[in-house]
């Protein structure tokens, strides 16, 4: 690959006479390849302690539901599929940082529980994930800001949260009229 | 999951005494989350011609390098491992969309060949997209030319390609700048 991508993309879509949707691919194309990059920042910052970005996902669930949570519920947080969730609890509970335990009520329900060393190494992932990825994006406040206001927007339209909690993303886009990017 | 799961995570990083990292926790898991709805729409758009996002991805690849590119070339240029791409192949080899041809110097290489099939459904599914996805996606002209320079930028500063062909990134941010969101 030489150059980028994405623009190699957008040209060709300009070329095909398909300038009107040119924008939107770039959009799209740039927001898949922005999440695996940061994907890949994630699991680089991870690695030292043991941890991918994937398995840190599912015990920070943990972390914050007092340490507990059905395989069903986390499988519907993380958005992924069930047998996503069975190959990520047995990692973790090989590494000993979750354990299963029986649903109280529900005999076909697992529950997972994070161990006392789970919940330290989480600890742990959080102030790395801080300080190395979430601290410094690349970008100015004023962008990092406008990109969570314009992202907020795209998933208020296709529907993937309602509008209760729409606060966060009226907040923001006050704050970032008019913040271009420098 | 009752309100914005990325406004909660964001109050938690608040709550925590980590306000400094929480707009970059809610930059990054809202491209997480966007890339996540996007990809299950793209998916929506394609079922009815039998494609997923990540075979057309494949396939487009292919219509725009003469048909053929090398299953090695084909896992750089969509930036997934090599054991994907193979099954990638092979379930569009199964579907007469293309066809594995021997590399004509390289016997240890395998070449993907797009069928006249392949071809023409690329065709077809580059028009469901530009359509149905890449027309609309929820924000204003001027919103999706900030969202593409501000993308840019990060890919820039994360070293996702290289300076050459800023072109594209410099054009958007001038083009945005001062663009607020509606």
């Amino acid at each position: 690959m030489d150059g980028d991508p994405i623009l190699e993309a957008y040209r060709l879509w300009i070329e095909n006479g398909w300038g009107d949707y040119a924008d939107g691919l770039a959009a799209v194309t740039s927001i898949i390849r922005v999440r695996q990059v940061l994907s890949t920042r994630a699991d680089q910052v991870l690695a030292p302690i043991g941890l991918t970005f994937s398995r840190y996902e599912l015990l920070v669930h943990l972390y914050f539901n007092d340490g507990r949570l059905s395989l069903a519920q986390l499988g519907k947080r993380l958005q992924v599929h069930q047998t996503s969730v069975t190959s990520l609890v047995d990692k973790l509970e090989a590494q000993g940082l979750i354990r299963r335990t029986p649903h109280p009520t529900d005999r076909r329900s697992t529950i997972a529980q994070i161990t006392t060393e789970g919940h330290a190494l989480t600890s742990e992932a959080i102030s790395r994930l801080n300080a190395e990825l979430f601290r410094d994006l690349g970008l100015t406040s004023a962008e990092v800001r406008t990109l969570i206001s314009v992202l907020t927007k795209m998933r208020r339209s296709w529907g993937d949260f309602e509008g209760s909690w729409g606060d966060f993303g009226a907040a923001s886009v006050r704050e970032s009229q008019g913040a271009g990017v420098e």
